[in-house]
């Protein structure tokens, strides 16, 4: 098994709703295909879906509520984490950790989508986002 | 904000126990601190971290079980979705779909991880992988 992920599907209540929120974000979708809403985001896919759908097709009983997937999305400089997460509390998310010093010696905050997905939004000293904005994770 | 992910984080019970199940898989850790694994896959990483911890650093309740998010593997050929299946399924994963025909013309399998992770590993004529395995999204 290659070491990648072709696609990330966020199971969503309404695909439309979840869409707007990612467009409010500045994101921008490449295909909205049978209530499938699909994002570029480098080599992989982040994918809307319902959530009622993603369940049956994954042959998974849904509980409801979180799930234990937390996805980051680091920046530069605690000036974009601060801008970052009251972009996406004007576009409705719910802060869940207001930004703030991390325990690994960064700063960051974190936010759930209107689904209740989160997103972490930091700067890690530790580990700098390359030129292109990749991360690579030091190896020791 | 740029349309990337820099971390996947699965939350898990225990670490090394999960992270044995990747290595079967053939993933190779590039980090291994403070109870924490990452993998590097592409531009991001994928971690393994305490469930109840990334709950706790999130700022979020965890009801248990499934939480809408489904991570995919796309391969090119039905042999790679049957092979990395079973592969799966002989390191202790459950398989939660057999591989068959999708709804869009592809064949694909979905497994759970020891934590109730879903990977659907799938060939999707429709949206062929580019050379360097990269999922790209058609524009239509």
């Amino acid at each position: 098994m290659e070491q990648r992920i072709s696609l990330v599907t966020l199971g969503v209540a309404d695909v439309e709703r979840s869409a707007a929120f990612y467009r409010a974000l500045g994101w921008e979708p490449a295909l909205d295909v049978e209530e499938t809403v699909f994002f570029q985001a480098g080599p992989l896919a982040v994918v809307l879906w319902g959530r009622d759908k993603l369940a049956a097709d994954s042959g998974l009983d849904d509980p409801g509520g979180w799930g234990g997937v937390a996805l980051a999305h680091n920046v530069r400089t605690n000036g974009d984490v601060d801008a970052l997460v009251e972009r996406a509390r004007a576009a409705g998310a719910t802060v869940t950790r207001e930004p703030s010093a991390t325990f690994y010696g960064g700063y960051a905050g974190v936010f759930v989508d209107p689904d209740g997905h989160p997103w972490e939004i930091a700067v890690n000293p530790g580990m700098p986002l390359a030129d292109d904005g990749s991360f690579v994770v030091p190896r020791r």
